[in-house]
């Protein structure tokens, strides 16, 4: 773990929880579980912690509280934020695709495959090459089949002229999510926080979206 | 339930769990737990069922599998669906209400009253006048409030500037899933795709999302 402020006075457990907001027994859980780097030991029973894990211990945070992710699965989260060895775009897509992706097509079903040609000819209208090229390795990518594919079994409309129109907001999203990642420093702490926004920000956005439903409808029908 | 095609050629379950793509064993379960209305009996030991059969099981199929709703709440979410003595934003309202939203703001928390601050001034600037008046009682605005503390607690940015962009995307949102709705014949056959709408493209916005951020890190950092 970097400290990219440069070493500061270490913290103490106690302060570490308030910092946080996270109980003192829930940081113990998470330094046992590996979630959390050891602190810097001073003394034969006291350690310190720094700013970097401060940081750590809120994406931890983020992701089983918010996330709902079992421990298991954060703790691959975090080995991913921390591989120094890629470049930033690869080491935020690492990041970002060892996050839990929900339910995964199911292959032998027909409703995946038509879901598949729906979902590429989507990306080809928008030009998303990134998408294109990476296809069917990214989690997001089959994220969006299946749930495409649920839709196309029940019969529910999903072609591309009603998806279109998600994938625009999307991008705005994506546009967004990104502006709020580069405030952070560049490396690890811009890497943490792409992971812990991703996930903050989805129940907010789903509610909002439910708001915004709420208002159009009365718009309309009110 | 009503029939909004008129009587039709009644199905077996058989052709029911077909055309569903909802396993027999599934559907009896279903009807057991009274998520579908009986067939009608057309012997002492079979049952037909109707086009409002089939929509009713498409819902309840996409609240139970997507939305990962537990079947008491999915039957006051039908309840809600099938209640005809509202108008039509009211029902559209009560059955979106209905389903559930996540985790409740803890009052306890002084996050809590930063976060309502901060809604209300978000709702406030985006003239979101139905959001206002309904205020506290709309899950949609406390699953915001929730969200919104979890990161006032953690130290993440979300202040109404980095809420706005995510706000304005929503709006667009809910343009495009009352559009959808729109589709629908007035009425109970309108709500149901409402409410499966709103389930179904949960996923699929989120996994878009994820995709758009690839997108976007490509182009900033790739």
């Amino acid at each position: 773990m970097t400290l990219s402020n440069g070493r500061r006075k270490g913290m103490r457990l106690a302060e570490l929880s308030e910092r946080s907001g996270v109980p003192i027994p829930t940081v113990k859980y998470y330094l046992r579980e590996r979630l959390l780097p050891p602190g810097h030991r001073i003394s034969a029973t006291q350690a310190e912690y720094d700013e970097g894990h401060l940081r750590r211990l809120r994406l931890v945070r983020a992701l089983i509280q918010v996330g709902r992710i079992p421990v298991a699965t954060a703790r691959e989260v975090v080995a991913a934020v921390a591989d120094e060895g890629l470049d930033p775009h690869a080491r935020l897509g690492a990041a970002v695709w060892a996050i839990p992706h929900g339910a995964e097509p199911d292959e032998d079903d027909p409703a995946t495959e038509t879901a598949r040609r729906t979902a590429d000819a989507l990306l080809e209208q928008l030009g998303w090459t990134f998408g294109r090229e990476v296809g069917a390795q990214s989690p997001a990518y089959r994220m969006v089949v299946s749930g495409i594919a649920t839709m196309v079994r029940l019969g529910y409309p999903c072609g591309t002229g009603q998806l279109l129109p998600y994938a625009r907001s999307a991008a705005e999203l994506g546009v967004a999510d990104l502006d709020l990642v580069e405030q952070y420093e560049p490396g690890e702490e811009q890497v943490e926080a792409a992971v812990a926004l991703t996930v903050l920000y989805e129940p907010v956005l789903l509610g909002l979206r439910r708001l915004a439903q709420a208002e159009e409808s009365r718009r309309r029908f009110g």
